[in-house]
């Protein structure tokens, strides 16, 4: 219940809307910047929410809405500064509070109290502090000395509780340690068999079990830090060095990036990290930008583990609604993490305290040359002659990298001059696993919830699922979904002996239950998102097509099971709802002990008209992980992607007219 | 039926082997030399094979039995060398010959004539000769002057008939032709409705028809050709020029190529094309090279047409059975087909004389940077530490292109240092496409069997289906097909509020037909082909999984209708079958008019034992193809692959002890 009457609060806070600031004239997209997050914090502490202590969750751009961005940006010049504002989500005697802050007139905009289920992405600070309670807990001090650990050793990390049918007792976590030793690999060194359950705002440890005893893997062959091997090494190519003599072909602007056909936004939000915005190709016909995609970005990643003991029943994390990207996004290692061609972007969000961090080369651009053509022919049929043309495939990446903790997650935009956009997502980093006494798989009784990849060491069962927001405006907002169904037709009687073929038969989405596609049930179709009020010269309608991913895996849950509740999104790859400006994450906004009635799911059972209207695409690539000795002490990287692909948006193939690298520029 | 009693002449040709011919001392798996094919051609044309005139259509090495050739492998130096043979199929007399020509004694080892249904791959010479038939047959000069086009502008192309329930007419072809004009892109422009069968022996025109007359699609815009194309030029990126400061990381001996830690033999065949023998990766424990793949290639591209009628129905190709990769293989064109830092490798096959055709650059090897990390972790955990560790991935592509009429495949094997083999395929090049009345899309009327791509052309509506030979020897040649099937558990009255999780129940093929998947209505599995016999240190048994493709598309047409009988096995992505030395092509030995009694679905309904023996893989890209515009007047490429990986194949991640590059290094 709220103290306070939000209506009352926003007409306080409107009227209290006056001083301009200025900070220079920012693209109405661009991320916040330091010193805007800056005045956010000022203009909020010296407000009158009355709280002694209060702490930031969410501070984020709050984009205009999209008709007022489009007009602006239809003609910039013509239309005046549009205003800036950030959300921001507080933690405040014991409540969440919303607040719109009006950053180019200095104000609180609007102010609410939140109720309902689940609670805020996680701050730092809060983690930190929550993580040190436990050297100073007897009980795990003793738990700690009857493993023959050294306390100095030990390190502790957070781990969200999830939902599962428990009365809420409000902002908790648990907490999950290791020892680090000599190694570096703290993952792989579980202290197995003890539950912690803490209140983050009291700062206290409220419950506390440590129920079974297992060895703590040894630390021999664990650490994976370079300085840390001994000969012989391990098995590499020989170096690739990757050079541009005529610089690069790309050109950033702030943050608008434009490269061959492409003219894109890249920025940067404390949740879904990297955002690509209003994402358009040259229309080789009239030379005119045409629109793809308004808005795209990882909304979540989530991981449930299949362990139902005590010390992990809980665990099915939503990484970005939990933690969020801000926090946990990597500072890309320029030449390993990205190549030497590639340029930085940095970026910024609130911690805990309301003030700005800085992450230094948090996004990576550069262009890819992997060897291979973009497309070719050779002809031989033309007497006296051979013809072999082709032409080489140079794309443009975009990428950031995200560590969840033990995992790291590499997730790439690729951007051709075909129009296609390839979405890749690489997992890398460590497993979650768990101690055992087994040292050996024939010692094995029962049924295990992972496999044995070490001594004493269990890669437990668990999935992924990463979840794209895709708000694809083709050539405009008004789109359709548009399943083109592959259909058998048999031929009875036909004038050849041909006794069958497969034909296309169109069907529009008409509302949101019609685009809900489990690729594992579906019959087979290709999907198109298309505006049915924009044709090509030919006639035909212009769209874009989705190639679904190897990565399809859907959950295997009950219905009825807590994780699947929250994550009911997870049972279908792909759902399709009308734009709302306010659905940005399909675990809910409020993804920490979420109860799922805010998520995809939910919103999409309301089966809302998707036809001819503005839509969202949304788009879940999903893993199975089995884990195997190779996972053990850190993963190689298990790449998947999916694509979309031009369906008659371009009036011709726009590549024929480009012309090939001079082979001497090539050969240097 | 046959005139020659092949046990009488199998006795006599035996006792003519003696004359001992050397040429050098190859490794027993290197394909046929050119001197080793003019020897072939000699021996049999001085033999008593008594015909006139006859024609060569396969001449391939006839490799050593598996045991033989890894007996010899594993000590080269203790074994006489081993003879060279190779396996030749001609056409004599109206009849199929296969004869086994033993080249190291000169002689023809076993002649048989071949009975049932098919014929063998067609030569150039006589796909050539039949084209030009139609230039002096009144009809079609007729048909030609008919539709206003000038005679010297036409071309004439040669499409297996396949077999539609018709009595046998012997070794018949058809031919489509197209207009040239002003363009290369001739399959761009059909001369549409005109059927011509003819006889590739009697090389004479047995039936025509010429039964419908649409306009032949205008040449504006179809050349690709660089030379041909007016600004303003399509879009690309900035060069990027890989070099390779510390040389290139493999080195190629003969046909044997080793690089990191792999070593494999890359050998090329006639139907084929590129084939990757004996690949072995090392073992780091023991620093031994332990047998992954002991054969694989494309086995097959089958590509059938969707459309029923007259001029259509019977395009159902096997393009590696029909035609062979020798002949339509592309010479790769260095700095596009390949990057700068390939090294490439000859081919040659057999003419219709029998005489070598010198394919120059058929493969290609480099190791390829995409800009990617093979493995990366951010630990920020370890108080007072953050810790950025990661690897750069350079792996090892071979690549071949084929060019089959219209379409290129741009076929790569990826070798990764993670013991990972990616195998990828990009499909290019043309459309088949159909004349049509039509010039925009409001006019068209009634069922399409396909897309209307540009002004009167019908793209047709096709599949593709690429099928892989992949004769895994993991860890040695008995193997196991083991599907982990993931299996949901719901859990009552656990001490847990956790309602379900997954686990996996391991499930042996024992005989083919459990072996036989269809990833459409299969329940999730990891699908591992494992040696039961051996373990790693911790007890897991060693295998490799399979990680299926996104293009995993199964025929769609009814079990009835020819080209499905013709390719039963396009029903399902993946078969294992025990291995047979006989058992290469899964469109059967005679693929050109075949009835499908001799292909993969007919071996498979054997049943045969597969557990613990050794075993084949036969696994199956699908992509069903409706047209777009992009796809005019050429496609970009669509790329798509699967991945063999490692499972428990290595006691641990092998790259956790590779070195980084020096970061100096890399940015030259």
């Amino acid at each position: 219940m709220s103290p306070f009457s939000s209506q009352f609060l926003q007409l306080l806070l409107l009227i209290l809307c006056s001083l301009s600031l200025s900070f220079g004239q920012p693209h109405p997209l661009d991320p916040l910047t330091p010193s805007e997050i800056s005045a956010i914090r000022t203009i909020i502490k010296s407000s009158s929410i009355n709280s002694t202590s209060f702490s930031f969750h969410y501070v984020g751009l709050e984009e205009p809405d999209k008709q007022t961005f489009l007009s602006w940006h239809s003609n910039p010049t013509a239309h005046p500064i549009l205003p800036r504002q950030a959300f921001v989500i507080l933690r405040a005697g014991g409540q969440t509070h919303e607040l719109y802050v009006d950053i180019t007139n200095n104000c609180i905009a609007s102010h609410r109290v939140r109720s309902g289920n689940g609670y805020p992405t996680l701050n730092m600070e809060e983690q930190n502090a929550v993580t040190l309670l436990t050297f100073n807990y007897t009980p795990f001090v003793e738990s700690v000395k009857k493993r023959g650990v050294d306390l100095k050793d030990v390190v502790c990390s957070t781990y969200t509780v999830g939902w599962n049918g428990e009365r809420d007792k409000g902002r908790v976590i648990k907490l999950q340690c290791f020892v680090v030793g000599e190694t570096a690999n703290i993952y792989m060194r579980p202290l197995e068999g003890i539950t912690i359950l803490a209140d983050l705002e009291a700062m206290e440890i409220l419950e506390y079990l440590d129920r079974i005893i297992v060895p703590v893997p040894t630390a021999t062959g664990t650490d994976y830090r370079a300085s840390r091997q001994m000969p012989p090494y391990g098995p590499r190519g020989n170096p690739v060095v990757v050079t541009q003599p005529e610089g690069k072909g790309f050109t950033v602007s702030g943050n608008v990036v434009r490269w061959a056909n492409w003219a894109l936004h890249v920025g940067f939000d404390a949740r879904a990290g990297l955002v690509i915005s209003h994402a358009s190709v040259l229309n080789d016909e009239n030379n005119e930008y045409r629109s793809v995609l308004y808005k795209s970005y990882v909304s979540e990643i989530c991981v449930p583990y299949m362990d139902p003991s005590e010390e992990w029943y809980f665990k099915a994390f939503f990484d970005y609604g939990d933690y969020g990207f801000g926090p946990l996004s990597s500072s890309l290692e320029p030449m390993i993490d990205c190549p030497p061609n590639a340029e930085y972007m940095d970026g910024y969000y609130a911690n805990g305290d309301g003030s700005p961090v800085h992450i230094p080369n948090v996004i990576c651009i550069f262009e890819r040359y992997a060897g291979d053509p973009s497309w070719r022919h050779t002809e031989i049929l033309i007497p006296g002659k051979v013809i072999t043309e082709a032409r080489e495939e140079v794309s443009l990446v975009v990428r950031t990298v995200t560590t969840l903790g033990n995992y790291d997650y590499v997730l790439d935009w690729e951007f051709k001059t075909s129009g296609s956009i390839k979405v890749w997502v690489g997992l890398t980093g460590m497993m979650e696993v768990r101690g055992t006494d087994y040292s050996h798989a024939k010692e094995i009784r029962g049924e295990q919830h992972g496999e044995l990849v070490a001594p004493n060491t269990i890669g437990v069962y668990h999935d992924h699922y990463i979840s794209y927001h895709l708000d694809l405006d083709i050539a405009g907002t008004t789109n359709s979904f548009v399943k083109a169904n592959l259909k058998t037709v048999r031929v009875n009687g036909g004038k050849t002996p041909r006794k069958s073929y497969w034909t296309t038969v169109k069907e529009t989405a008409t509302t949101e239950a019609d685009a809900r596609v489990d690729f594992h049930t579906a019959a087979p179709a290709e999907l198109l998102f298309v505006n049915p009020s924009v044709k090509t010269k030919l006639g035909n309608t212009v769209g874009y097509r989705l190639i679904s991913s190897s990565a399809a895996a859907t959950s295997l849950l009950t219905d009825d099971d807590y994780p699947l509740i929250r994550a009911a999104y997870t049972k279908k790859q792909l759902w399709v709802t009308p734009y709302n400006k306010r659905d940005k994450w399909v675990s809910g906004l409020y993804a920490d002990q979420s109860h799922g009635d805010d998520n995809l799911a939910a919103w999409s059972m309301r089966n809302r008209s998707i036809e001819n209207t503005d839509i969202v695409l949304w788009y879940t690539m999903g893993i199975h992980h089995i884990p195997s000795q190779e996972d053990f002490p850190l993963m190689s990287m298990l790449s998947c992607g999916f694509e979309l692909r031009p369906f008659n948006f371009f009036d011709r193939n726009p590549l024929i007219k480009t012309q090939p690298f001079s082979k001497g520029r090539w050969a240097t």
